[in-house]
């Protein structure tokens, strides 16, 4: 069973996502384990300061590293770790191919940054590996980690059904896209399913799924310049 | 006032996320209002069914088109939607120009897949741009549309506090990241803070930041090819 830890400074965000579709699935199968840690929990003094200016001035607070090296090596105290991960906008940004390594680690800590950033010496001391989620700016790192475990949990075997194969999924076929789809009825607001797929005329039929998935691959590239 | 509205087979996914953090705060600010439907709501059947099989056969199931035409024809008779977004793999991989200019928007649909995909009918009627969070696989389209808001939110006026201000964030100056961050303790576990952020010689410090965050940068395009 895959164990999944999240630190975080507004573990809040994170409730909802864990506990329904996929992860949820994948915890109540057994398939995977997932715990978030509240940094206020691991906060040295009595006002449970989590947060300080950064050196330097500036604008924005900085995630102080107390927390963080304290609840890291409670955790490593525990058990192993594999990868221990941190979500920036300088990281490489995240692909299938980090789902597909990432989903056959045993034990995975992510560290969701907020506000204007972390304590570097946390990343010096313990990140093995920074994943950006692409090139924009969000409020936080727990929209990303919930990401980045959504993408790897459904790929632990067991976890999705048969008929939800990620095998035939877009990008896990090389770089492909799947074609459009379509289900019932035939016919709604003048629009109609492609004739084809109503033929029961099974090499018809996959030669327009192959047709379409390959020019749905080429608007893809042409989106974005691949 | 902006309006979000977020159609989905599972919104319970977006409750938490809705409603902490900067997006609680620009629902409280009266900065945005966020309102998510569920296709349940709009089932034709009895059995409230929302999914079927593709024609064509094929492994997974694809959301009916009838709940998203209901929904949407209800919302766009009650006001003008300049972008009905769906988060699709072949689209436009999110950028903060994206986000940039949907945050001028005022009222926006985003459309969630969920399980294989949603039927292509709905995209040709009504979905004006297609966005994917980026080349890897989710079960559905909920947290990318959670990511979009956030990045989109955050950037209409009044959202941030001043010392929060979104101008200097990484992305947001041309292509560049920012300089890692410190604050205190000076000193942990052996690691220091970097002496020039404790000089208050503000040349200096000035000069050390703008070094670091070129290194970012190059760390960054390196990590991404760019």
């Amino acid at each position: 069973m895959m164990r999944i830890d999240i630190l975080s400074a507004v573990p809040e965000i994170l409730f909802s996502p864990l506990n329904h579709s996929i992860i949820k699935r994948a915890r109540v199968k057994g398939k995977a384990e997932i715990h978030y840690h509240n940094l206020r929990d691991y906060a040295f003094n009595k006002h449970m300061q989590i947060d300080d200016k950064p050196y330097g001035g500036g604008a924005g607070m900085i995630l102080k590293p107390e927390p963080f090296f304290s609840c890291i090596e409670k955790l490593r105290s525990e058990r192993e770790y594999e990868g221990i991960i941190y979500t920036s906008a300088r990281g490489k940004v995240f692909d299938q191919g980090s789902a597909n390594r990432l989903s056959l680690m045993k034990n995975i800590i992510f560290i969701a940054g907020h506000y204007k950033g972390i304590d570097e010496r946390v990343i010096q001391k313990y990140v093995t590996e920074e994943f950006s989620i692409g090139n924009f700016i969000l409020t936080g790192g727990e929209l990303p980690v919930l990401v980045f475990v959504d993408a790897i949990v459904r790929l632990i075997p067991g976890v999705l059904n048969d008929s939800e194969s990620a095998l035939s999924d877009s990008f896990q076929v090389g770089e492909t896209i799947g074609e459009p789809y379509y289900t019932k009825p035939e016919e709604i607001d003048g629009m109609s399913v492609p004739g084809v797929l109503l033929s029961g005329d099974h090499n018809a039929i996959k030669k327009w799924k192959d047709d379409e998935s390959r020019k749905s691959t080429e608007i893809w590239k042409r989106n974005n310049n691949t």
